[in-house]
């Protein structure tokens, strides 16, 4: 379905030749720790974060008595996932914006291919941890969580507590970006911060959107921009979904 | 330059019998209030924002001795703007994820029509604080504000503290959703409740692109919903910025 | 009932050349917002505070099961309601004391003419906002506070919920001071600053103290200055309550 | 100087026999903790409170390079303080409202007899914790403060840190109230629950006000109550003033 | 049982020519404030601790419905205990992780000795305020709090509100440290400065131990040196619970 | 230099046929991370925590201008390292006593075997994390820490950045507890909540103490229980030294 551009003249060098078109190394390690019913170590090159989904029979004080769940996200960050060592946010006694903005992004995503109907009175709580930062931390952290609430499903499902997955589709998350007038899929922290374009893309397994979070960082974008650079994301959230795919293989077969 | 989708057989019955693609109405005060270099009560229907614009002779730690200046937003919402009263956060003791996400985007919005360097070491501090909401908070904000900065730079100017203007074009904001399948320009709060997909497209006088933010509240948009609400915002900032300009035309004459 | 202090040799001169005994210009402006069931815009002179009562059908959990009801206020500014800017109180993440003994002093003072037995189990929540200051922004509150109040109480009364006002007496509020040994009445932003001696006093509809909160900000006072004061307050107290009774004089007819 | 007003004909009856217009028993311990530059157990009756005046030599900000000097106050109680356990509040982590408006009281009450001009560029840091409480804490906390501040003077004097004392009049504080139409002196924890008017006076050793508050929790209250309340507190203080003199006597000698 | 060290050729001289071995002078006053169940005045030497046992009758919520009893210990220091004025942490808005080191310590020690059963469901709630430091604050109040909690429970005992005393031991806490080569008991500030090692115990009356905590601050500490230390402790401790036990004779006999 | 105390008739039977005096297995993987200048995944078992050591070339306010350099500790827990998920701290805004409590103990522990005057006038920032957590998570914090920082060392003398290393010893922890009269070495989270007593016990290379910390959960400990505790702690960490110095081999050799 999509037509990926033409590549420049002399498009900008990535690191290990990485084409402008191409995803980083992307690893999906499950049971990656042992007590959360879903647990996954999501790595997109040198971003590394640990995404668990954690079961808890208990919904928010808005949805008591409709028999409706919930599915929430938190995400933090390691004081030294960063080049230089950021302050702890619990130490400091507060959240960052950054940090409230991508938690809520996450639990959005997540929620778009949950049925809460059919999950029941729960909560799923989506954790993601950033061990290792390298750019595309929130992106990694929704590929991830997919997979992890995955798995908690299947506990829930397994133990009978649920006679059905409350799971509608998949859902991937990809970062792309505008350099030097080329479109690049999947940036890494030193090409986002050059980037005059950084954009957020979340889509499902059918290809729809969830999210499209576009920024200009230095020169607004065209609309033709914007064209090139939704082709690109829509090319690699396809290839993340085969990924987890892969990765849940034995259960889906 | 664009061509708004055709109107679908029977679309949405909206307020006042608004059309699918008009915004509502739209008023931009200056000299609301009267300590501030810039003070603009910018009203989108009963959507209500107080924006200032106020300079400050200092920049933050990360700019200082560097010359360049800063432009940063707080936002904030009077307890009772809301149809039922929300808690005021100065007394919970913080401020929402959602406020947040709201500040940081109107102070990019801002900055991408800035050139710092012209600004000087000082910062431009941006407050919007809501006294009325019924939907477009965030767009109404920043179209108001870029108003009450274009009059607080006017004051630097005429003080001789800058030479000459740090604004490099006009913004502005609006959001769009789809609502039974129709494309609808600048929603109100009912509407926002029950749109399927919302976005809030942030451009400049030029037409490009500063920020584009669209969620699937419900299903999940395709690539053409997506063109069709990106036409549709793309003619809705035309009109804002040519209220902008009739807003501030004694000056620019 | 009460003699004004002769004017003396020489007063302090005021803005607009105004008297020592003249109040500002008070106007109060119902219905300045529309979601609240009171809502007034309050101004004197140049001090603007938005005063509005919200009906919340809860009460504190002190009065839980006693039938009872409550009335709290709040209170905020605007960070640009001052000449310079001052930080926000939400994003600060506590209110100063100023502005929580300001906000328990327009509590006490609307309660003190309230049968909270007759409200109902239900609170009413007034908020004030700054969103102007030029000196006097408590007294303008509580004056402007009794207004919004009353339309609350209105509504409470025409949709049924409650048989009978449970508002007892009027009440408004005044500063005084003493410059230069003169006696002032309603002191705008420069006088407050200058005064040796502030005081504000809050007063029912049949002339009885509800507070009185007086301060040598430089030399004490004597307890002649004192009666001076209040005969000046007393005085105006009673002009600010025919300005309440004609803006609500068509409910009271 | 004041005359009493004449006994009702049936005054309520007081603890221990007290007459209307008596103080409860006064004791004013000098040195009573041993680090601090002044310290002083102050006892109003039950009501027990330790003052110490602390000397800093460092300003605040906004006093820096001025070569004048600050004196502030801060105020607690112990949780069991009171009849019944009340929460600690380091570990809720903030003061109430009620704390903040107390120890505002003592810093303005203490300021008006100090000649910060003559203190030098040095901070006297009051400190008023509550160890047994039965009404009256902040008259007591004024009344014993102003002790442990003079004690500070003295050691700043006697070290030669400065020359001449910025103290420049006595100053002491007591609560009067009406009940049952008899105005009370000096109120205790039961008597201010039950009192329609609650007022709160500080006074110099000239007999001149520093501080006048007087709120109606009940009735409002009547020019005249104020006037016999007034007569009374005038009273009051001037025997809290002699005892202060008394304990200081070593010194003023 | 213990059989003292040798003492060195030249130890270290003390204050008051206090012997190696010797406790300062230990001082319980019961019955120090009124309000409380128990409420003590401990002191070693310098160092005065206000310890309160308050019974709510109430538990947390991890115990609701169990029958159980909870005891728990907040700790505090007024801001001029300590040579120099420290922060008061209620303005600081948060308790240090030394502080609450210290009050989870004094609930454990004190939890060693009650059979949580028997006190019912209600929570003894120990607070421990320094009024005055000089070292050994956290021993002090242990060794009071224990007194405190007696006369609680002897208040719960002879209001019929628990048929047996929950107290199935004696408590008491005592600081041993090694300075030039020589065991000390009791530690005042200074020598707590000193000392390379610090070693806080808390022991029952059968002379078994509910908490050792010891630090090398300085040179880390031989197997040899804790023996010493040990064995300091134990007897410094018995006779702390003779202090205890003739504090409380009146009840005991 | 120790003797293990003889195994007692019938021990308690422990996960995988573990013997009372035996270590679970524990590994170190340095290099865990890559921006930080040391980096460990520290495993005791089921336990597993990243402790990062980052070089800031910045001191705290009180040792400015001293040319001293200072070592700190944080740590944190991800909220679903545990059994049932745990409240993020920066979601509630403060860290646990608990939380405290552990990272100044890892920061006193590793300042013991530190020459802070060779580190220079920087700070070494240890950060531990907690990923899974199944028991005695700051004894593998400080043991993993340890190496960490030994790589930061490592850095700064490469770059020359100091000319010798500051490290003095080598540091580990172990816990050891007394379950139904039978010591225990290095307890897992089931075995720690079923333990009378519970000890943490740091020591260097050279075997002599840093921190004791014994604490009885139920029953109060003997002397002799006491003894047979550190004998045991002391033969662990003798292992685990071993362990740090095989990760470490390639450098000291």
């Amino acid at each position: 379905m999509t037509l990926l551009p033409a590549a420049p003249a002399s498009p900008p060098s990535r690191r290990d030749d990485r084409a402008a078109h191409a995803l980083r190394s992307v690893r999906l390690t499950r049971g990656f720790t042992k007590h959360a019913e879903g647990s996954v170590l999501v790595a997109f090159g040198d971003t590394q974060v640990i995404c668990t989904a954690s079961v808890v029979e208990r919904v928010p004080e808005f949805l008591r008595g409709r028999g409706e769940g919930w599915l929430t996200a938190e995400y933090g960050m390691l004081p030294r996932a960063t080049h230089t060592r950021s302050d702890r946010e619990a130490a400091r006694g507060k959240q960052t914006g950054r940090t409230q903005e991508i938690q809520r992004l996450i639990g959005r995503a997540l929620r778009a291919v949950f049925d809460l109907q059919k999950l029941g009175p729960r909560t799923l709580h989506i954790d993601c941890d950033v061990i290792q930062a390298d750019g595309g931390t929130r992106t990694a952290s929704i590929t991830g969580a997919f997979v992890a609430a995955h798995d908690a499903v299947r506990t829930l499902l397994e133990s009978g507590r649920i006679a059905e997955t409350p799971i509608t589709d998949f859902v991937a998350a990809i970062s792309v970006g505008m350099l030097e007038n080329t479109p690049l899929l999947d940036l890494d922290y030193s090409e986002d911060s050059q980037c005059d374009t950084d954009m957020n893309v979340v889509m499902t397994g059918q290809g729809r959107f969830v999210e499209v979070q576009g920024t200009a960082e230095g020169e607004p974008f065209s609309r033709d921009d914007m064209n090139a650079l939704l082709d690109l994301a829509h090319d690699g959230i396809a290839q993340l979904i085969a990924a987890q795919r892969a990765a849940l293989e034995r259960d889906l077969a």
